[in-house]
């Protein structure tokens, strides 16, 4: 933990859900676009996934005053086959178009089997379990990709070429939620790696790269990320790049535009893919989930390596974290405390929770 | 490189497809079924996955011969929507149903624009992109998935509950092969651990676990693969196995069948899951094949961090391998041409390449 540890307070989510959907709106975005994004990013934060939450709202803030995000979108959807279409975004937030998407790839899957949607115009969509989460409420497998700025160190080479592009799979399941993973494909995120420098830390072997390409442990030097598996990891952001920017017709891998560095008044060019997939063109549903649901339960029965640490199944911490800030509410830092209210001074709305 | 390495010959690849498949049909194995398996094999080997190639002939003839797998199957297709599918295998070969998965897959997609069948009732299929290489033919991108003998560590415990469940993923490209991502979700396989037991020689840390699911570098201690990235190559196996075991109704995990130590009598039962992906529903297909040509010029010409270390797109080697096998043949050892005068032997058919 930071040394920012101590110094926070925690907010109801229902509340800073409204605060944030007050705060858009009196920025000019439509009301279901931030209602989308208000969403996206309390989900974000209720699951524990802080580094694409409502901290993020500062940013995204910038990106509206400065042109960057269009706050009245004008979708077009173009269905191209029983199972496929395309979807241009306009440049609003990627929370907002990605819903957009994927409700449309659900209703593709409701009458074909399955649904696949390409999106693009679009920008950065925070996390991606918030869309594949849509299908499976209606009983359906989801998936999720986007390309993103490049950071993953490409395999023999000395600079990134793809971003930390993330596959995310989510499966409907008896008597809790979803199975859900949601992966980078990088050993570890840019997120982490702050968060060693701020504890002064060493980060695990293979994780990062220095600006020459180097693997390194310290965080002052990590410039950039180094994918799983060596050349797997670099073949799935190539796979996950071949979806979100080759069939949307959107920049690819290094010429993916730059999230923080690049100029707020330019207009991201983001690409993201969904899929819907309807579990009764394959299996009865009740099957279906009863097994998903057992799948789990004997992964979590399985014998420990370490008496103390329980085996899990990808996506149980978020479950977790979100169960205890059902209960407690969603950690806020000094910092983002002090942006909020800042940012309620700005827009005219009470940042009073 | 072990110590059979100096003691090959070289064989042709077209008459070693011939010998295969005529000692299929000597077995009682089907036309259409020996051609699918003796070009699978072929396919895999000239690619240089000798570990899914022609060495796995005697094992293959064991299962026919034990009763494992059904020489003269009877498919059995059920249509379940416009873009979804379900294949009865009917215990046959892995190659010849996968072959029938993804033509109905490539079938749908013709009319649906995109087309993903399930496929149950199977056996081992061998390398996963020799069925999605069909869809790039047909201007599709093609997806691949299967469950296998459970051999990979779970994270947090010390056994294995999933198989190296393959990811693969094909786009065809203008000007040179498709881009073939066929990835297992382990470190390395067990064939290299093979490798090293042979050359007496340490195995990278991170890659093998011992009984005790403690990583080990000793190849003779070698009992576990280990995910690649942590939770992450877990849970991408856990996907594989959702798509393959529980929407074909298929046993899942460690239910999922020995390859090896099972009696072979038994019927595998294995899953596999095919999708094909109609390119011209997103994008124009020359467009999408020149990009693709494009990333992958591109990544190649990428700096290198090594000077006499080029960067290669996944799927290069094999590329490059299957060019110099198309010239030289494909190298067999002492050991399989024995087995293989053998088999040749008790079938009738000579080897006489």
């Amino acid at each position: 933990m930071g040394k920012i540890a101590h110094d926070f307070i925690l907010l109801d989510a229902g509340r800073i859900t409204e605060y944030i959907k007050k705060v858009l709106e009196q920025a000019g975005v439509r009301e279901d676009v931030s209602c989308h994004v208000s969403e996206g990013l309390v989900q974000a934060s209720m699951r524990g996934i802080d580094s694409h939450g409502i901290r993020l709202l500062p940013h995204y803030l910038k990106g509206v005053e400065g042109g960057r995000i269009n706050q009245k979108p004008d979708y077009k959807f173009e269905k191209t086959s029983a199972s496929t279409g395309k979807l241009d975004g306009d440049h609003t937030f990627g929370h907002a178009a990605g819903v957009e998407g994927m409700n449309k790839a659900i209703e593709l899957a409701t009458e074909a089997g399955t649904g696949h949607v390409a999106v693009y115009n679009s920008s950065h969509f925070g996390a991606a379990a918030f869309f594949a989460l849509l299908a499976a409420k209606r009983d359906m497998i989801g998936m999720c990709f986007t390309n993103a700025t490049p950071h993953v160190l490409t395999t023999g080479s000395n600079r990134a070429f793809f971003g930390n592009n993330p596959v995310c799979f989510v499966a409907p399941c008896d008597g809790e939620e979803p199975f859900c993973l949601d992966m980078a494909t990088s050993a570890i995120t840019f997120n982490r790696v702050m968060q060693h420098k701020e504890s002064n830390s060493q980060i695990s072997t293979d994780s990062v790269a220095d600006a020459n390409g180097n693997p390194t442990t310290d965080p002052e030097k990590a410039k950039y990320l180094l994918p799983i598996g060596d050349y797997k990891g670099y073949g799935l952001s190539m796979m996950v790049d071949v979806f979100c920017s080759l069939l949307s017709g959107m920049p690819c891998g290094n010429d993916v535009s730059e999230m923080y560095s690049g100029e707020m008044s330019k207009r991201r060019y983001l690409g993201h893919f969904f899929t819907a997939l309807r579990i009764d063109c394959f299996e009865e549903v009740s099957v279906f989930k009863q097994r998903m649901a057992g799948m789990m339960k004997a992964l979590r029965s399985e014998p420990r390596r370490d008496m103390d640490i329980p085996v899990q199944v990808p996506g149980d911490p978020e479950k977790k974290i979100a169960e205890i800030r059902t209960k407690e509410g969603i950690p806020v830092s000094k910092q983002l405390q002090d942006d909020f209210i800042q940012i309620g001074k700005n827009y005219k709305v009470n940042f009073n929770l």
